[in-house]
């Protein structure tokens, strides 16, 4: 697959820590808006949720490591913002860097899977070609 | 982390097809019970699902690559059996080679979010040892 294609599948990436807490692909970027946005309310807007379900992905993540992901600063105009931490800048990095390691790891294996995927809702069986 | 030791973190791994198709590690884990039981309610029964949700599985695996990754047997005293066919055995090794490959590939990664992972439902905030 040449690299400046877009990749015509995505690889969807969860750690699931034992017990219970989960790391995956919505809380890291809900982190990546608040970053961009300083609001917890503007960052879960703009990924179609509540700001009390925005709240509790924050909430998690920041008890799920040793550092806080987010801090919120009350007051203000707005009614205080949100920023993301050194360690949440942590976060976000590692879990990008990851994802890309992870898709270079299994490159030749996703191109394999790629040769034999047929068009879906295609009346024909085969597809003249792929990759 | 050492090699010997169980992974206290489990990584979850999809891959979602361009458009629609997705492939993870409910299907496999069917297509690998197929394998064990030769039977598609066999194994449907062994992951808690319906006859016809592990049907409507490996109806739409079969139906996601150019190759079959069932075969059905119809007939005989059973009232017909299933098995995995070459390209499913393929599928197979190559799905639980990935997540092999993905996770050697962010091994550092792993142990620095498992280093600063707090434990959960637990009253102080930080663990004594991790990894």
């Amino acid at each position: 697959m040449a690299q400046n294609e877009p990749m015509p599948l995505k690889i969807i990436l969860r750690m699931d820590f034992s017990p219970g807490d989960r790391l995956g692909r919505g809380k890291i970027q809900l982190l990546e808006l608040i970053r961009e946005t300083g609001s917890i309310s503007a960052a879960g807007r703009a990924m179609d949720m509540s700001y009390r379900r925005a709240w509790l992905l924050v909430d998690a993540l920041n008890h799920m490591f040793d550092a806080p992901a987010v801090e919120r600063q009350r007051g203000g105009k707005q009614g205080g913002g949100a920023q993301v931490t050194a360690f949440g800048e942590e976060l976000i990095a590692r879990f990008r860097s990851m994802q890309q390691k992870a898709e270079a790891a299994m490159s030749d294996d996703l191109d394999w899977l790629l040769s034999h995927k047929t068009v879906p809702e295609s009346g024909a069986a085969k597809q003249t070609s792929s990759t």
